[in-house]
């Protein structure tokens, strides 16, 4: 996706040590004509795939994901990352390691969102080790459901999650895939792979 | 808006001591268009005042927020509730206390993201006591910005957020407000009320 790529390339910040900061843009401050697109972008991708259910988890993934709920006219649901005081019965948990924050969390989402037979795409900001998505994908199972495919915005293919979910056997459409972040500087997956990627 | 107060009624849950859960389509599971709307109507509610950003707080802000923003064409932003190791510097922090979760926490902005002289419409998703509101319009004007006012989906009308912002001088709009839920059952401000307020 060309002009997320272009974001990127012009206010990403590399921090080392694999950080690639984009607070201007996608998780902090947000372009909401970029997550239009990126809602857009999803759709094209998994269309005619009977999607009934957009799933994220807060707080990054929610305005990727509500764009993309609304272009595939069905529901957003987002996990939380801790249990609520109002959401403390009948909910499916799963625990999740975050490499970045150095913690593990409980993600957390009420049964009665997701039906078994639902077809779930699950849609994140970044992918890196796929902790995230794998805990996800473990609460569409859960329920009876079946995860439709991996949405990400940003996908650091020089971690392993994208290999890993594929392994597993989840089709994963990463909008833009880095190669490598080294010396301060971003590398795209090379533009012909990504152009036969795009189709 | 009749929409959001018809989906209170269909689909809001009364906990008991003054908690409305609206898990369906507002703070977990999210119906995009109800959202798409909440953005259009805050947009004419505030069309004309220059808004330049729209500011928000994580989880559940986000979804109306980025549909506001993309409404009214500037950026969101969205507060955080506590300092991620990738947001560490340069950042205004403000106290807030919740009274759903008992805890305190600390939200922070980028300074980069707020220029003095900007006009920033405040979004969230409910308004009870009014701390997240307060906290939020404290980073504006730490930042020399000003605050063109603050748009709220669901307001709990007999807790006193409302009118402390509106004494502490804020226009306040919010699309549905909640007299009462006594005894299980949701009460609206009353109707004629909210038509002139609509009108």
């Amino acid at each position: 996706m060309k002009l997320l790529r272009q974001k990127v390339i012009n206010e990403g910040i590399v921090l080392g040590s694999g950080v690639l900061k984009v607070d201007s843009f996608l998780n902090h401050q947000m372009d909401p004509f970029l997550m239009r697109e990126v809602g857009r972008e999803f759709t094209r991708r998994f269309a005619g795939d009977e999607i009934t259910k957009v799933l994220t988890i807060e707080s990054s993934g929610i305005a990727p994901g509500i764009m993309t709920a609304l272009e595939l006219e069905v529901p957003l649901i987002f996990a939380r990352k801790q249990k609520s005081l109002t959401l403390t019965e009948d909910i499916y948990v799963e625990k999740v390691y975050s490499f970045t924050k150095k913690e593990s969390n409980e993600i957390t989402v009420s049964k009665k969102f997701i039906a078994p037979g639902e077809r779930v795409l699950i849609v994140d900001d970044f992918l890196a080790n796929g902790e995230a998505a794998f805990g996800l994908a473990r609460i569409v199972e859960q329920a009876g459901a079946s995860v439709a495919g991996i949405g990400i915005v940003i996908e650091k293919s020089f971690q392993p999650g994208g290999r890993l979910l594929q392994k597993a056997g989840y089709r994963v459409e990463s909008l833009v895939r880095i190669a490598s972040l080294e010396d301060g500087v971003v590398s795209f997956v090379d533009d012909e792979e990504e152009e036969v990627l795009l189709g």
